[in-house]
């Protein structure tokens, strides 16, 4: 069995991409297909995937974030937009949704849905953007993950204004907000200053406690 | 080479625990490996992960839990717990460790380092919790899928009262804050009402957007 740590230690934060090379369509939409069926709270998915192949709209992309040219040179760009509320109808969407694929109804489920309504009518919407903006960062750790297992280099990036990202795919009109992008592509080795360096972690001791 | 989706298809957040069995070492630490491994932004690793055996603290978290069983009937609990501010002295502390692991301090990520402090410093605590708390999310999702390749069930649950727990773990006195939970172990299948039913996903259509 290919080992995850394995992939782990493999992928890093890819600095400079080779933007002739293509991933191709079935190792894309296995990646893809990795984030869609990634668990969230509740069920809810509280987000959205975009894929973005479009020269232009990566140029415009690429402007919004530092201009880190990883945006335009990757073959792919994934943007992860969560849902900047968790809404009454948002939430019954998801739970039509069970009830549709699994056939029926369910005392204990609806009771659930209930309650779920009255947590996210409470706590508002920036709680609630917040939320769904967590449940994305699974999708992330999932897609970094499933793109290391296709060998497709990949960069985590948080360093873009959300605001002019969500203008620029108009996520507002779709009550969305952009939260991380990940270029998807082949590493150009050669120019990459982080390829050779160490992954640099604290030690299981700095980072995990045992209660025993 | 295994699959990620197929790994993905098979776990589900297993409702019911056999409490008679308990996950081997060599599997649980490569489950926690692979948390430590997991990216963050600037590789910042802003959470710390506790990994609970201990029966009656197990009993303390279950009650301030929905009284979920989960908690008590599985092998072990993980607790992600997040920064409660991103400090000068945490961010040196990553700097300084990148340095010493490599060997070299580089002007680059000294500038990078500055950068950084001024944004940790400007956006404050409340902020600063929330990006970590969203780093644990990518931990939580790499955690799930290793433990599906270590065929160990998982169960992330968000339904516990943080403060309680982090009074249980004294999670403030090391300033930080529980923001997810995960029982590990193994399935108690004849229990458990969700097994069998159908895991529920968006479909592509109404999940992913392709911008070509």
């Amino acid at each position: 069995m290919t080992n995850v740590n394995e992939r782990l230690a493999w992928r890093y934060a890819t600095k400079k991409y080779d933007a002739t090379k293509t991933v191709p369509a079935e190792k894309l939409e296995r990646i893809v297909e990795a984030v869609r069926l990634a668990p969230t709270s509740s069920g809810l998915q509280p987000f959205e995937l975009f894929v973005v192949s479009n020269p232009e709209v990566r140029a415009r992309i690429r402007a919004a974030a530092w201009d880190q040219a990883q945006v335009t040179d990757c073959s792919h760009l994934l943007v992860f937009a969560a849902w900047d509320d968790i809404t009454t109808e948002r939430v019954n969407m998801m739970f039509d949704l069970t009830n549709e694929v699994r056939g029926f109804r369910n005392e204990g489920w609806e009771n659930y849905r209930q309650k779920l309504l009255g947590i996210v009518a409470g706590r508002g919407t920036e709680a609630n953007y917040q939320a769904a903006a967590r449940q994305a960062y699974i999708g992330l750790g999932v897609a970094l993950i499933a793109a290391a297992f296709e060998e497709v280099d990949a960069t985590p990036m948080e360093g873009f204004d959300p605001a002019a990202v969500d203008e620029i795919l108009d996520l507002n009109a779709r009550h969305l907000r952009s939260v991380v992008i990940v270029p998807l592509g082949y590493r150009a080795a050669g120019g990459d200053w982080l390829v050779n360096l160490k992954k640099v972690r604290r030690s299981r001791e700095n980072f995990v406690t045992d209660i025993i």
